[in-house]
């Protein structure tokens, strides 16, 4: 495959965008990967393995000639960044971001970026519980969404352009507004992953329950939660203070409906329990022949890390 | 490895009897394996797959002579089946169960069983989402957690007979009491189940959210929610309403603990949720440390499936 862009710069060097540059580089998307980190240490580990071609102390240095500037920090810090590289972009290059929400992000960088570049707002939806350069593996992204979220002013030419680099990486990709992109995921991943960290935190606060058996007796439930649970923490406290709305009301949905399990429960409706049990089974199903994941126990995760 | 039991008799033959009629096979752990299950369906398809030598219509008939008898059927149904095979028991036969409740089982079971019969009550911490005699493999157990809970009166010799049968399908045994063991579990397991099953059926409400987009964008925490909420609905139902009293109170501790990283959210304290995040990043760390799960990301469940 022909390079999409001649020089790509990621901001930031963790799972996401280490993944990033694997996929690239094996192939071929890019001519030239340029990356960089806030820690010295992370820039040297990007190299060693192979991140990025090279790396610069400063984002600003980074996105000189980028055609392509990949936004790959904490939700919380993109507007710092934004306020840095601002003044250095290429005029028509393009600046995309990975972050899981949206509103909030484009909100916070827009400003920032001057006329004649082209901000593609982009959330892939892969990642493992790791963070970090060394969490990151090519095929990370094979058969998983990509959406974008272009906005106001973007050229129809520049989204055409980064969808066929997450294609190339073997994503699918969809387009969504911001407001609906930030709701769709309060369902599918915020909410879910405050409901883990909840449930692990009770386990670890119950004095009578030692952590050794907590641990030990782990059945499949709880070491799922456990493992979502493990998640980076700046990453998740970014997510649900810039998704407040969306979270929030989902939560709310969410208590009301474990408030009448719990009734049932507490009552003895068994009937209540059984369809509602049996009503979550075709959801499974419909991820599974979605293509979202497998039947096989280990979830087809095997099969795509390299 | 000579048999341990000379006749074992299996009540019911889904995923964890069928399991252990594929391990014992395996192992040479019994002489003969007899087996019964209320549909004839069920049975042709146990005696096909090799689950167990041959299967009878009744489980008065199965646990004839057998020294071993295995109640594997949902919590609910278990003092239908005491009740059943009470008097055909052989004297001097031990009785076990693989429910996921314990007091509750021993209530149920127990003023059936003759005198000379010792019962020893058990719960082996393994499983997968599916059910049914199609879902069992030889190596569900190995290095897993089974935990017995012999009652009062049985014997020491018993209890160490079905502990080495455990261990030599590949688990490792623990003893526990009844109230113990269900408030162990109702946090490891049963108030996840529920709260996974609260979440998926959360995003199949909302209408704004359509059906196909959940599916499609379900990312790792959502996923792993609905895996979790495609278990066997009859056996869940009856998990909790006969482990109450635990899950209730853990649920109530959930909320609490929710409800508590709600306000942080609502009030923006980003702190409190990072330092909430940390603390549960260090329960996973213990559980790959204690090896009940690995870093690996398909959790080496690829690993112990046949």
């Amino acid at each position: 495959m022909s390079a999409v862009y001649d020089r790509v710069a990621l901001i930031g060097l963790g799972l996401i965008a280490g993944s990033m540059g694997l996929a690239m580089r094996q192939h071929g998307l890019a001519g030239e990967i340029v990356g960089t980190a806030r820690s010295a240490e992370t820039r040297d580990v990007a190299v060693g393995l192979g991140l990025c071609d090279r790396v610069t102390e400063t984002a600003a240095e980074a996105v000189k000639d980028a055609d392509l500037v990949v936004l790959a920090v904490p939700v919380g810090a993109m507007e710092d960044v934004a306020r840095e590289i601002g003044p250095y972009l290429k005029p028509g290059a393009t600046v995309t971001d990975v972050g899981s929400v949206k509103k909030h992000v484009i909100d916070a960088v827009s400003p920032y970026l001057p006329e004649g570049v082209d901000f593609v707002a982009g959330h892939p939806l892969a990642g493992t519980e790791h963070s970090g350069p060394h969490a990151g593996f090519a095929t990370l992204f094979v058969n998983r969404w990509c959406l974008l979220i272009p906005t106001e002013g973007a050229r129809p030419e520049a989204v055409a352009r980064l969808r066929a680099l997450w294609e190339g990486m073997g994503a699918k990709v969809d387009e969504m507004d911001p407001e609906h992109h930030d709701l769709v995921l309060a369902v599918t991943s915020h909410a879910p992953h405050l409901i883990a960290y909840t449930m692990v935190g009770v386990a670890d606060d119950l004095r009578r329950v030692t952590d050794t058996e907590v641990i030990n007796y782990s059945a499949a439930g709880f070491r799922d939660f456990t493992r979502i649970a493990a998640s980076d923490p700046t990453m998740w406290r970014d997510v649900f203070l810039t998704n407040k709305d969306a979270t929030l009301e989902i939560l709310g949905r969410f208590t009301e409906e474990l408030f009448a399990l719990q009734r049932a429960i507490r009552t003895g409706d068994g009937q209540q329990l059984f369809d509602y049990f049996t009503r979550t089974r075709a959801i499974r199903r419909g991820i599974i022949e979605a293509g979202q994941d497998t039947e096989a126990p280990d979830f087809g995760r095997g099969t795509t890390r390299e």
